[in-house]
């Protein structure tokens, strides 16, 4: 089943001179598979089957396109073990973490199925003529969502699922009506080619277009710089560091037709801790903190890396549970070996820092690990030093200690964009925990009351997005219903015959979709 | 009531070293006030007011929002033939448009006012928590649009109400809970005075923060581009030309947080006339298109520039009925020397290139003038010369002669993105209209099935937009209901208590809302 090869749709691509093996994270290995990268002229490939693709594939019925994405998730189920044992071996991600992943993966793809089934995501707007109207007759106008065109979605580092071959941004934007090629992460190139084929299985039995997917593998940046590039691309899915995000944004932004990236590259996830939540249960909060700064060794986008206490408050229970915690958690492989090297170096640098205190690091004998760290530094120090609030990709966190609630809310007023902020109050808080929230809701995705920020809730009402730098444009959200705009715009007919109008926009309803007709709401 | 200083809040700038007076457009000569730039001090006073004012203005109920933007409307309303005779005087425009203008301001103003008022709009979005839930716990999440913080809107020269100081962009961001911080465009500076003296006058009697709105004037770019790099901005709306456009979303891209521009740039709307509709009615599709490139001396961003037709049809009764409508059109005074200046050069461009035959160029004896110009050229042609269908903001378009179906199609295929494009067909060209209208709705905002682009319906469904260059981001309207979303995101708030809510989110739906339940529209 693992060819090594790209897919062009339906087809493989033909051995390159370049290839690469994937690394098993546990023991920096070399797995099997030798995976050859696309050629320049793949990309073309690619790109010409997504653009002859596009206008068949937007204009399937929803209900095709649902049945697609069903196909997809049934057949990534149908994969099972396979697919847990080689992505577990690729990314060192412990079995629960992976079947869950899958899990999500599979339910995202329902969500959306059930979403395009529905129909009337596409916001169907129909303001009709009146001929009478003085001094003007009125035209007939209808509006809708339509589909960009071909996409292109970067598999991420840290979900070999979820947010890859067949993740939220690939499954939003097939659901949506657009062309998916996804570039493959190269640490995990097994796992893309599993999904890929899953994907391409399910176009082809359904007898869609055959450029509705590709997906491409590469070692190094060529391949997706050219994707990026390439006329017939008209948005891009990227989950990732900030300075990749950043390079795509400004490929992006260079083409001679701009194109907009969804990046979502870094963020600390602040955590104010308030004097009367760490009084009432400051040691069930160190503890809970301490397995969220953990999971997965730290190599989620919204693990918590700052955390806010005020000086004053007892926080003795709260840090003592929290050390204790952190000591206790095994070291786990991290993902590869750079993702390591770099925590390494950004903890090492924090601990470096004259302004900060290391308060516990949990040595890591094997060398594929990382273990936790703790780290201490004052408001006053941080707010001099915006760099202590750079991301560190693992699993460390830094307490920052603030003389009052003015020196926490100047920390939040100071913060940049967000993916989360998390706010633990009790009553007697109720002040600052409402001059906070009024903060952090301009600078954030998504504020918790409580809870943590780990682990993401995957519904209609959920944001995973945030000002930038957390994201390339706060506007949009790559995780639950929403995300199926950001591959979407508005088109309006005016004046166009009935017949010729998209089923939605038709005006007897053959889709019995919930419209605005008039400005009302039906 | 015209100082000639610019609004900072609801004060007036000091006086500066640099003046400057608008011209009759009809005449060039200087009308009476003093005009003052914006010093730098002005420009951080009004960003830093905004930023202030920001988190209050926001929090306003919606019914508070809608009182001010009828409150305005009112003013500008009560400015009555003040506000006419100086509009006409600084742009040229006839006293018919400036009415129609101001009633469209007007009328925008009153559209977003029922939809906050009404304040469904937000999109509020709730999934209840399920703390039984296994595996995990499920949260509460509860999301709805926020306003993105100060925006910036730059005034257009072609339209010194509708897309000026009180106009759409100014509008909706006001309705989504943005302050506003208008530049005035130098060539109707008084317009902008008066407007922006409405405004203030509204949100000083309504209590409003001080810093909901600024004015500030400027001839060069420099208090523009301070405007759009000042960290306190969050988003920018222009009207104008590609160059300025271009240079602002650059300058966008470059802060340190980049932020969203909305630029609409430049589209030169094409028109496919179908050999059918030529021979049922092709004198009057001349007739009316003359008028629709005529309209306003031809400054529309909806101006149809390029006008398809096949060589084989019989276009005599539509071609006589164009060119003599064209040449009955007076001359009239175009809004500045400039854009005179402009219109002549790119009319003479045109008219000497080797592929391109003259057909009609109205003598323009006074120098303020526009006449309208007719030009031919063949599909081959514009295929291989692409600069030839580049706009010409004036009163001239250009007929395209197709051998059959094929090309018609692969002019549309080659067209770059544009606000509107426009088939006029028969029962007869069937087979052509669909493709045509197939690959047109990629390539636009808006396709026409009858009329003219130029008049834009106001409504829930219009769409005044494009793909690049037509405009800098395609996924967003500048008018119609729609509007309203550019300046806002989707915020969530997870395990937040309901008295700390957004009112729109609180579970007793004190607001009485439309939201969606648990995926359920209610």
């Amino acid at each position: 089943m693992l060819t090594g090869l790209s897919y062009l749709g339906f087809q493989r691509s033909a051995p390159s001179g370049l290839t690469f093996t994937a690394r098993a994270a546990a023991t920096g290995a070399a797995l099997p598979t030798t995976y050859h990268a696309a050629s320049p002229a793949d990309v073309a490939a690619a790109a010409h089957l997504a653009q002859q693709a596009f206008p068949a594939f937007r204009d399937l019925p929803g209900t095709s396109r649902g049945a697609f994405l069903r196909a997809i998730a049934a057949n990534i189920e149908a994969l099972g073990q396979t697919l847990t044992d080689l992505a577990m071996a690729e990314t060192g991600l412990p079995e629960p973490r992976i079947k869950g992943e899958t899990a999500r993966t599979c339910g995202q793809l329902r969500l959306f199925a059930a979403m395009v089934e529905d129909g009337s995501w596409v916001d169907a707007r129909i303001d009709r003529a009146d001929p009478s109207r003085s001094p003007l007759p009125k035209p007939d106008t209808r509006s809708q969502l339509r589909p960009l065109g071909p996409v292109v979605v970067f598999g991420a580092a840290n979900f070999p699922l979820a947010y890859s071959t067949a993740g939220g941004d690939t499954a939003s934007a097939l659901a949506a009506g657009c062309p998916v090629i996804v570039k493959a992460h190269p640490g995990h190139p097994g796992t893309a080619g599993l999904v890929a084929a899953a994907i391409v299985d399910a176009a082809r039995s359904l007898g869609l277009p055959e450029g509705t997917f590709s997906m491409l593998y590469d070692l190094g940046h060529a391949t997706g710089a050219a994707l990026v590039s390439h006329p017939s691309i008209q948005a891009v899915g990227f989950t990732g560091s900030r300075s990749g995000g950043l390079a795509l944004m400004q490929l992006a932004a260079q083409r001679p037709q701009p194109i907009p990236v969804f990046a979502e590259m870094s963020s600390v996830n602040p955590v104010f801790l308030l004097p009367g939540a760490l009084a009432e249960r400051g040691a069930a909060l160190g503890a809970a903190l301490a397995a969220s700064v953990a999971l997965g060794v730290g190599q989620f986008c919204t693990n918590p890396g700052l955390v806010i206490l005020d000086r004053r408050a007892d926080s003795t229970p709260f840090r003592d549970a929290l050390a204790a915690a952190l000591q206790a958690t095994a070291p786990a492989p991290m993902l590869n070996a750079g993702i390591r090297q770099n925590y390494l170096l950004t903890r090492d640098a924090l601990a470096a820092h004259p302004d900060v205190r290391e308060l516990l690091t949990v040595p890591t004998p094997h060398p594929a690990c990382g273990g936790a760290a703790l780290f201490e530094t004052s408001a006053a120090a941080l707010l001099a030093n915006p760099s202590l609030s750079g991301e560190v990709f693992g699993p460390s966190t830094l307490l920052v200690t603030a003389d009052g609630p003015e020196e926490m809310l100047a920390i939040a007023r100071a913060l940049e964009g967000q993916l989360t902020a998390t706010v633990h109050a009790a009553a007697s808080d109720l002040p600052t925990q409402r001059d906070l929230l009024a903060i952090l809701e301009t600078r954030v995705g998504r504020v918790l009351g409580a809870g943590f920020p780990t682990g993401l809730e995957v519904n209609h009402s959920i944001v995973h997005s945030g000002p930038f730098p957390a994201t390339s444009d706060g506007r949009s959200t790559s995780v639950g219903g929403a995300a199926l705009f950001r591959f979407t715009r508005q088109v309006c007919w005016q004046d166009v015959p009935d017949a010729l109008l998209p089923p939605a926009l038709q005006e007897a309803n053959p889709l019995a979709l919930r419209r605005t007709v008039d400005g009302t709401p039906t």
